[in-house]
């Protein structure tokens, strides 16, 4: 970390923040310029409060040298972490294709998708049980009978089950979903981190609304500083001030992640913008930018046929899309499965 | 709500979206023009999903009429809320300055600042005890610990105490606190919400940092559906583009609150900007903006006469800034305390 | 334009605003309901100030119909535009590569990359003789004479240029342009855009750094207002929180503008990130997205080595842009050129 | 500028980064720490190019410590500047409110609106001749004929006149305006910003819709590089994800501006939100954040009583802020006029 202290400060104030620099247990080196004295800190600086030393009246700038976040950094891991979900690999080479219902509705529905989906090459089946929803009014989720559901379609195709986790409070029946998922209004809701983290299960860690890149994988390091290395990073759209779309899907973050970090990343093109019909184009420039992987709602419902045309693909749709993604995955050096 | 159908769209489509909306218990008022139909949805709208609708391949607009929320709604409450804190009223005339230590380090440090602050002026103190920290090898707060030096503070200052609620696994111990806080981060964490309803203390609301004013009554709602009234809302800055400051006050929200809500809001000053002179500006900002509070971080800890110029003011510069608002508060309709 | 109107509204209100409207032009469609009064526009609501009606006391909501833009509009266009410029065709199945350096500074430099980029497969040139920069005390171009390199170089290959116009009062000279760039800050410099109508040559329309859509549609239409059709949309990355990247490259808007509009869109990957590392990745994902061409920057001045790593490409890295994307293109059904 | 090279980069890439930078015309200090590199830019590094830079493949960030703009910078003019516009003086403890309808409709309405706002104490008139409007549809204002009568407007009442400048096309005419005004859109419109700069009249500058205040500074930055320090800046809301407001008010930016330069601040609480009803309350918050001056629409025309509610106040509505804004500028050591 390097800190530029403003022209003119106090010689005795600079003094007071490098004896304070030196109390956290770190090396000062000192460089005093003509026009500006930088100050260098030497030393584990993970535990320094940037915001704290960037508010002091004497300092000019902070910058950062090392990356706050260790466990996910690339830097100390330079190979690609592979990331194996009951016999699911995420990483390297591989790209996978996670398919299901937006909501568990019933047995019928969900296993209905899921055949569906394994069939046109998905390799993991996704649904919501708990549902984040911004009104106490809407349909919540099924809940714990949601994640019986689940449960019975893995049973019925073999595709491992990913499912939203919203509180510490049912973390125990989450030790028997194969991928736990922390949805983008928790990415910040460090005591559920911690908890997952414990658990030990993969978790697929979504993008908060509002996050940057390095607040996501500073997430990522709470789980992993609990000991779990199993972490997936998924792409789902950032709040911006354009209202076409939901969200916008920042693409370009993938590319970064690839170089900050080993974790594999996957994109959510269904909830980034919320029209089904963006989700192919939004899905092969996902390959593009080198992403690990899809996660996409289908649905197939046929009371539900109203919603064509929402967020979630119907099977035939879904399955255009992988056909499509087969042909460009050699482009990129990956193979789906 | 109001939906407008595309020019065009298959009248069988239309019926089939008139048909599941009155599944939904609701009336339709269908009036064809020539360039478009729009469809009235009479009934009770809250439960309808705005999104799904929206994303209908034939619907061109959906304009609500409702707000979403309805405990937090003016139009059913049209009187300001009182909310009483342990006998500190906000809401109404009533003008409240909260103040304390950013984080709870030791009883001495607590209970020295309770009294100055209260000296000053101040009817509640502020503290943190559980710290959400980006970082997870960053200091996170005292803990439980940090709540029993906050009682002492309270006992020896007769200061009503106001702290951040985390995880649920800890809302037993907060039972005892006067007003729980749920931080930006946590705004959108649905359970807490529903779990700070049950738990039936006042609750101060901060706003997420990246959400809209809706979405923030609609967290609000959360909490008041379990059938805790006593919400004060607290603006602490969102996110934009502009680097200087950490967030950007959106004082606007104030007066716009004003007309959604019959509940109080305060706001915070030192977090928005983390720069500590910034506050007094920004707090006579608020005032003028009709706010009915201030939180403010005030420390007193000479060996940390180092953070001088940070977020947090020294006790004499709280005392400055009540002395300025006072003269103010007639102004706008309000006394302190 | 769907106007709702306030529950409770003064009756003699609404039938101001339902005179005014009238006044207007408009014929007033007013369907009163029990709980609110809903006021169709029949007519050509494109000159109606939508922000002006929204801000009355009485009204609740407006919800636009019909796109404010006609002539960009596909609904009146359903075919693909094909724009020519000079011979090089925009739209429908071809994509086009646009190359060249960042500014113009030699000739030697200039006729350098231009023969190394065609070799490539670019079939048209870029470069900056006019220069926007946040300080004036930056190089601000070469200005007319990089004009006359510019030509110099489309001589010497037979490329035709492209180049931005920062300020009217040099329009003539770009009327030997093939193509005339607006850049992202004049988006919105709506003198300039009605003078490019007025010149009709080609115009390349950057989205503006803040801009929606919709803002970008309307800036097309200045243009194509004053009988200039031919227009080609650029998106370049828009302003978020994310500090990583310059800009965050919008993606989404391309499946989008397709929908809204028969005009072609390419992308620019070069400045929304400011990373050339990104432009690969980037430039395969835009290909996913659906773009039309691309644009990008290419140096190759070896005392300028040091650039290496900066926005741009070395000829020998756009040659493997180019060779990626023929792989990809048949599966958008595209052909380069 | 203080450089921060990667770790284990190239001994002869950074010899040839050192090289470039003194081929600049800057010494550069070199520091070498066992863990990174830091290279100090010393000299006038107004001319380099940050991005360029920070895009270099062996650099980790680059920090400025001088900021880029000079004329405008506080350090080096520690006294607040006052900008005299025929005699109605900005800055220093004098407080000016501007006002005036959003257009120039009529000789008879805008010296109507100019006597009434004159009695309650406005010091100058504003009104929109050329109007910068998104859709080209959209009436566009009277142009020439509107400056006529604002001039008639001033003779009429002897307020000088501020109103906006669209092209450079309309420069001369502006000579005989007492403060041209520079819109959001055009704050980065470079050529416009050097003609103001030459023509020397006052210049209120207001805020690009998504520009930080460093940019903002650096486009009065241009102006003063032309020898025209009477800039007067004005701060009129930024784009964010908040849909309430057409823009979010960032009244921090206020403060900020204090600290980092000597040039006088307004603010119009009009524009930013769209909604007369929050003009008070903001007008009143920005007397607080310390802004020196207001212009405020308002509007006086029987016939667009329609527009009650809208973005105009009506004459004594004006009259009531100003009433509330006397009473508080002794607590912020102002005096209006």
């Amino acid at each position: 970390m390097i800190v530029t202290v403003k022209q003119g400060s106090n010689p005795q104030q600079v003094k007071r923040l490098t004896d304070w620099i030196k109390s956290l247990g770190l090396d000062v080196h000192l460089s005093e310029g003509e026009k500006s004295t930088v100050i260098g800190l030497v030393g584990d600086t993970s535990k320094v409060d940037i915001d704290l030393i960037r508010s002091l009246d004497i300092v000019e700038a902070v910058t950062r040298i090392q990356e706050p976040y260790k466990n996910a950094n690339r830097k100390f891991h330079p190979e690609d972490s592979i990331v194996d979900v009951s016999g699911v690999k995420f990483g390297g080479k591989h790209f996978q294709m996670i398919a299901g219902p937006c909501s568990v509705e019933s047995e019928k529905q969900v296993i209905g998708i899921a055949e569906a989906v394994k069939a046109s090459g998905a390799t993991m089946l996704r649904g919501g049980a708990f549902k984040p929803r911004t009104s106490p009014y809407a349909f919540q989720g099924l809940g714990l009978k949601g994640l019986e559901i689940l449960k019975k379609a893995r049973e019925a195709t073999g595709l491992p089950i990913v499912t939203e986790l919203m509180s510490e409070r049912f973390i125990d029946a989450f030790a028997e979903v194969d991928m736990v998922q922390i949805g983008a209004r928790n990415m910040q809701n460090f005591d559920l981190l911690k908890a997952v983290g414990r658990l030990g299960r993969p978790v697929l860690l979504k993008r908060g609304l509002a996050n940057t890149i390095e607040e996501w994988l500073m997430s990522a390091e709470y789980i992993m500083s609990e000991g779990n290395m199993n972490v997936v990073l998924c792409e789902r759209g950032i709040r911006t001030f354009e209202p076409y779309t939901r969200n916008t899907l920042d693409l370009s973050a993938i590319p970064i992640l690839k170089e900050k970090t080993h974790l594999p990343v996957i994109v959510d093109p269904s909830h980034a913008s919320g029209l089904s019909r963006l989700v192919k184009p939004m899905s092969l420039a996902s390959v593009g930018a080198g992403a690990d992987g899809l996660i996409i709602e289908v649905h197939n419902d046929p009371p539900h046929a109203l919603c064509d045309g929402a967020q979630s693909l119907r099977p035939e749709q879904f399955d255009d899309v992988v056909r499509a993604i087969d042909v460009m995955l050699p482009l990129v050096n990956k193979e789906r499965g």
